[in-house]
């Protein structure tokens, strides 16, 4: 394969050679990539922004995973974000710092990943920051979207007695990750190695090509539901939970036999002798919607697809609890991050 | 000093800490740190965006430069964006990559640095991401603006005959940064050091404590001038003016003893031996504003404070040179980033 390095075309030469053929999409973006800063207009909507910052070694291991997918990947966990609020992402802008490890096809190959994202979630590559990394290479990217007024979901909305609902399954992507981990383990052992991904493949693409659920944002939209809490899920259920608990000050009970589980993610939780639950309450990548509804909405959650209702919101003293297949019950915790533990 | 680990407290508990404090002062932000995304309400102005990503050892040295500085630096660099729009900057997003290195009480003097420079700039931090890092601190910065329809200005507008304006003066910081690398390498080499910045304070505090031409904006604004390009100046005069003249699609032609150079940083080139003018044209770091405006505006230009004119736009078959006090012309060269080579 060719490599071109990027010292040969310089920073002004790269950023050029990579945003050359974006072409701007929304009418809320006036001017992307080229000046001191982007210019949007927003008009009468609500301007939404979030951001997001992806470290090697930390968030991801390039050892298996391709830079085509990490660029899709770093766009949609921010797109993830928005709808979280009920909005639709318009703009990103994408900082990279870049070790001279990394050629300029390099970053073709990521460019591409993050354009075929924003094409597919319709948004504009408006800017950004390129620079040297001693380093590994970082990715700090900031989107923004629109939500019309009043629409806006904050995670501090939910109410005693609505349900609790949560898009998709959980923990496939958790187990991805231990997939991969393994076969890495392997891999460094022997030479001659073929990963056995047969069968696993659901588990592989959730942790590696994630998706965000624009199209239950507009299922939502068309079936008229107005959600009261929302957040999405990038740190597990348990945390997530906690979080809208926290905001709304009230409590919550979900059950264990209403989590949407894949059979896949079952399958491999099996093999690996792993619990099941906790990979599903705390595995996190999810980038499912948890959101709350009023209770008067439950004939019609149940009749939306690709939704689950898991359990319902109750008084801030009951606290936040996982009833069990046996009844018992097993207070939430939250896991969030411990890199630096 | 007191050294609180980060991880006693934890990634929520961190969050939650550097951010309780902050109040939240513009009317357009509706909800700032604490949900999936920032809301703000633009109603009838343009959004602007910017982003900045600054990586220890590359952009900054925490040997010479202490982190409530490097806050505040963090934070003005990208107003200084939102100004060369003739934007006010009104939201920041603040991400960072931390490694075990630093406490709590490290960023809590960061978050000083950078709430001190929200306070003076009027500007609410909305939002961020705060992460493991495997290396040094890493900084993402992302800083959203707002500016009257139709008062944009763009890299793009500059005509021919055109005056050239730069605010301020230039090649301080850079000097600055010579300075400090000195004092570092004495510093190495003997332990009873005390460095020697008299009658230098003007050099290391464009260099540590930069500040935006918020001023200059303001005046132009009060003197009904609308420059027809304008761009900030952080990787030196003579890269910036390219940039103008590429997007205006003109030439330029500016004059060595128009450009505005403080005495101590003539002072600090005479006793490093080093090249003033080059100092002034590739030096970097200055966040003066860079603008042109018509011809017609001379007499009003000339008696505005704190700004200077350097030269004339011109056809841009012209090319783009420096006319030396002795009459030659000198080709003007992008220095850029070069610390991939």
């Amino acid at each position: 394969m060719k490599r071109t390095e990027i010292a040969t075309i310089g920073e002004f030469g790269l950023i050029q050679h990579l945003t050359e053929k974006i072409e701007l999409k929304n009418s809320t973006t006036l001017k992307g990539v080229g000046d001191d800063a982007a210019v949007l207009d927003y008009k009468d909507k609500l301007t939404l922004v979030t951001t997001d910052l992806l470290l090697e070694g930390v968030h991801f291991d390039l050892m298996y995973v391709p830079l085509k997918h990490l660029g899709y990947k770093s766009a949609v966990v921010n797109f993830s974000d928005i709808y979280a609020m009920n909005g639709r992402p318009k703009q990103i802008t994408v900082s990279l710092g870049l070790s001279k490890r990394f050629s300029v096809e390099d970053l073709e190959t990521f460019y591409e990943g993050l354009q075929l994202a924003c094409s597919i979630y319709g948004v504009d590559l408006v800017g950004g920051d390129t620079s040297a990394s001693l380093t590994g290479l970082t990715i700090s990217i900031t989107c923004i979207g629109e939500v019309e007024k009043g629409k806006e979901i904050y995670r501090s909305g939910a109410k005693e007695t609505d349900l609790i609902c949560v898009s998709g399954d959980l923990g496939a992507a958790y187990m991805g990750l231990q997939l991969l981990e393994r076969e890495k383990q392997i891999y460094k052992g022997e030479a001659d190695f073929t990963p056995d991904f047969e069968g696993k493949e659901y588990l592989l693409e959730r942790q590696l090509k994630p998706e965000a659920r624009k199209d239950i944002i507009e299922s939502l939209e068309k079936a008229g539901i107005q959600p009261t809490a929302m957040i999405d899920i990038s740190d597990g259920l348990s945390s997530e939970l906690l979080h809208i608990s926290q905001e709304s000050k009230v409590g919550c009970q979900i059950y264990e036999d209403r989590i949407p589980i894949d059979f896949q993610t079952a399958a491999m939780a099996e093999e690996f002798n792993m619990n099941l639950v906790t990979a599903a309450l705390n595995g996190g990548e999810d980038y499912e919607l948890l959101f709350t509804v009023p209770l008067s909405l439950h004939e019609q959650i149940l009749e939306m697809k690709g939704v689950s209702v898991i359990g319902h919101i109750t008084k801030a003293s009951f606290g936040n609890y996982l009833i069990g297949r046996d009844g018992g019950e097993v207070k939430l915790k939250a896991q969030g991050w411990n890199s630096l533990a």
